[in-house]
């Protein structure tokens, strides 16, 4: 089998189509579908200060690095990264790291910001005492501390590395909980209003599979090794991984299926969840935006980090 | 654990919710769920000419003894048995028997149809040529008979035993497949309106599980084993099905999950595809409703039992 392009030797066979690319076409195939998601949803306008939330995961410096590349001729856009340190020993101060370099090497401005400083105790201290899905609770303070944070860079959008398999899996989740509602949220560009406290999220890697981002990170030199977070395999979402990986594996276009499936209803859910954000209040704590008196993260920093 | 109502001891704890109940509470509860949705659905109203798709398996067996149950004070509901045999030996011919003597003690009529009087091939001699997916050519040509021989029958309903089991199932399926607009003729009763030739379908066991209604048919006495077809394994759905009850199993309520789900969307569907009914035409061989021209019965007729 040659690339379908150039008939080079091929580097990649992708997932959906049983098509080959050698890597030069790949990489075409791959910046061009990235460039096609942020026309067709128009997530990126004029004027904007983009803050891309990175972990020094192949999804966010991925999407790092292409929307720098994509955007290098606009001087009406503005590019920062934000991290989030959850303070995970043998993990995320390695990626920090990497990440680290890599935003010097691309001269983009990094702002740091660590649940140690924010909430007084790192994950790994707050799992001592939580013994519930680690997922639960840290994913409840990033997401905070993302919004926060990049409201207060004074970002316009909020980037995130969400891929194909990341919104395969989340609309699954919603799907089988019976939080349809949720997914009204999801999408290549998230509907929640400005002025309601919410930072505007993009996610320009919406139609690339997980397996396409590694083989760009990796073809690209980016790094050669994919770690996972070593809570993750606790979560639903680790189950609903493995499960649409096998469909996947035995029924080509699965997950393909799902986000087509996904985008036809979207508008529906939209539609009929449109007055939700009316009833987003201001946490009586933090002031963040919350759907109850005071917010989730708040929740957990008084009944948990501080208990 | 005792009986959540009244103490006697239990037989079944019900999937969703933990709850235990002895045969008496049980059966109530089975058969209150199969009347709050006929009621709650309109499936039955005045002057029905009511036909039960019959197989001599658990479900339809469960179906036609409780709408016999449920309307027999009812003079103007007449309820008919139909049966399609495929014939697949050592399978068919034994549940058609049990089912005729069933219909007998229920004092139902019942209208066995088979394949091999329709089509000139039983299922058996059709799969000795055709070596696509069994259920695919089945299903087309088991569908096509129960619409087209309930007609002849002056039906004004034609209820099914599908189970809850079996609608999470097709709609996981039409979501991975990107068949969403399929899913709009699901719910509890079929959408299609009847003078495109369609007789209006109704399934008063949605909301139980396959679970209670084989726990229901045995409690009953109707039977002690439940038989699967010797070429279900092969398909789609049974991958699927397998998928969903590891799922269930891990974390109760996913099935429940995915119908509450699918109820909260199905009228947005409903009205997305509203206008789809009216390219249905008649098949040009056979006048039966049809996508096409040929519909996909005759085209398996054709291409396939003829050739």
């Amino acid at each position: 089998m040659a690339c379908k392009n150039c008939l080079e030797k091929p580097v990649i066979k992708l997932q959906n189509n049983n098509v080959s690319l050698c890597k030069k076409c790949f990489i075409e195939y791959f910046e061009k579908k990235v460039k096609k998601t942020i026309t067709d949803y128009k997530l990126i306008r004029k004027n904007e200060n983009i803050v891309v939330a990175c972990s020094g995961g192949k999804d966010s410096t991925v999407l790092l690095y292409l929307i720098k590349k994509i955007t290098s001729n606009r001087r009406d856009i503005k590019i920062t990264a934000l991290a989030i340190d959850e303070g995970i020993h043998g993990y995320r101060n390695k990626s920090l790291e990497f990440l680290k370099d890599f935003c010097n090497k691309q001269e983009v401005e990094l702002n740091i910001y660590s649940y140690k400083e924010e909430f007084t105790k790192s994950l790994d201290e707050i799992l001592k005492t939580y013994k519930g899905i680690p997922c639960s609770i840290c994913g409840v303070l990033r997401r905070y501390l993302l919004n926060k944070k990049s409201k207060e860079l004074k970002a316009t959008k909020l980037a995130t590395g969400h891929n194909l398999d990341d919104e395969a899996q989340t609309i699954t989740m919603n799907y089988f909980k019976n939080n349809v509602k949720m997914s009204a949220r999801l999408g290549p560009i998230a509907g929640i209003i400005r002025d309601k406290g919410f930072i505007p999220r993009i996610k320009p890697l919406y139609f690339l599979t997980e397996k396409e981002v590694a083989s760009y990170a990796f073809l690209k030199g980016f790094m050669d090794k994919f770690n996972e977070c070593p809570n993750s395999p606790l979560s639903y979402r680790a189950q609903i991984r493995d499960t649409l990986n096998e469909l996947e594996n035995k029924y080509p276009g699965t997950k393909n299926g799902i986000i087509s499936s996904f985008i036809e209803i979207l508008p529906l859910l939209k539609e009929k969840y449109k007055n939700d954000h009316e009833v987003i209040k201001s946490c009586k704590i933090c002031d963040e935006p919350s759907s109850q008196d005071i917010c989730k993260s708040c929740y957990y920093i008084e009944t948990v980090i501080k208990a």
